[in-house]
């Protein structure tokens, strides 16, 4: 049994940010985290779109909002471990086997500007390539491989059957 | 020698997919692809940005764009392979033994609305897990298990160095 993985998306931007922090909660939820915490902009129809997509597919991927990230995350790591991704850490690939999965594990996301606390706070500052590309594709590699398997959501109205060709939704009840 | 690997974006929306459409652009990059081809809106201003990233960081992605994406798609299969990322698809980790890494390689991301032509066209639809989640990130779980090593970029300007705790850049001629 895995202990909780938590998200926690930094300077989350309403008008700008939407389909990028949509990207990271989806992600989220499909790659094995229980949670997304949400700070900067509040945004109470990203998470009604998260949880919308949980309806329909299973799962119950918690959410809610910080107005103090910092307070957060320092109360997080009195019990839990955090890792901050970013394109200037060590590679995930090295940190991952130093993190045992029966501690809770929050990932920083950062947001355009990310506070140098974060650096210092977190147990390990971890990067998925050198290379500027995307938190989105970040967090998914990390948690593909931090995850011992991919997250099954018994309780999916839609679940999809793999298909060469085409697209086969199974409707629960079917 | 690993031979040519092309990312089709289909149905780019200028105003709505920018972040999305860079985030898999840098993606292409970060993780080994070579080309961009952009369908939908036309969009320099992206290719802008992402060239400047190479700019930067090195590596020269090619960023073209096409009107018709089908008739591209149906002309690279004539002589390389074809894959679409879809959450209908086959498993992507039984798919990528299939193939050959000395063909071309043409990795399709839809859009809003993928044609139904595309699930036929391409030789394999491949599922990154069958969940909603990111093309973004699925484009770089492909990749990431596609490509043999990720790229190296030699005419960097900037390098990133690890780092556990900040951030350590190097520039050309350090």
């Amino acid at each position: 049994m895995c202990a909780e993985v938590v998200v926690l998306r930094l300077g989350h931007r309403k008008g700008r940010d939407p389909r990028i922090t949509t990207h990271l909660g989806l992600v989220a939820r499909a790659f094995g985290a229980q949670r997304l915490v949400l700070a900067g902009d509040e945004d109470e129809e990203l998470f009604a779109g998260l949880h919308s997509v949980s309806e329909s597919f299973g799962g119950s991927l918690q959410t809610e909002y910080t107005e103090k990230p910092m307070a957060w995350l320092k109360n997080f790591v009195k019990t839990g471990k955090a890792v901050h991704l970013t394109m200037y850490g060590l590679p995930f690939r090295e940190v991952i086997p130093e993190l045992h999965n029966n501690v809770p594990l929050c990932i920083v996301v950062g947001g355009a500007k990310v506070p140098r606390q974060v650096y210092d706070i977190c147990h390990h500052n971890v990067a998925v390539g050198n290379q500027p590309h995307s938190e989105v594709a970040a967090l998914a590699l990390f948690l593909d491989s931090y995850v011992e398997s991919p997250p099954v959501f018994d309780d999916a109205k839609l679940t999809i059957e793999p298909n060469q060709r085409g697209k086969t939704v199974h409707e629960s009840g079917d």
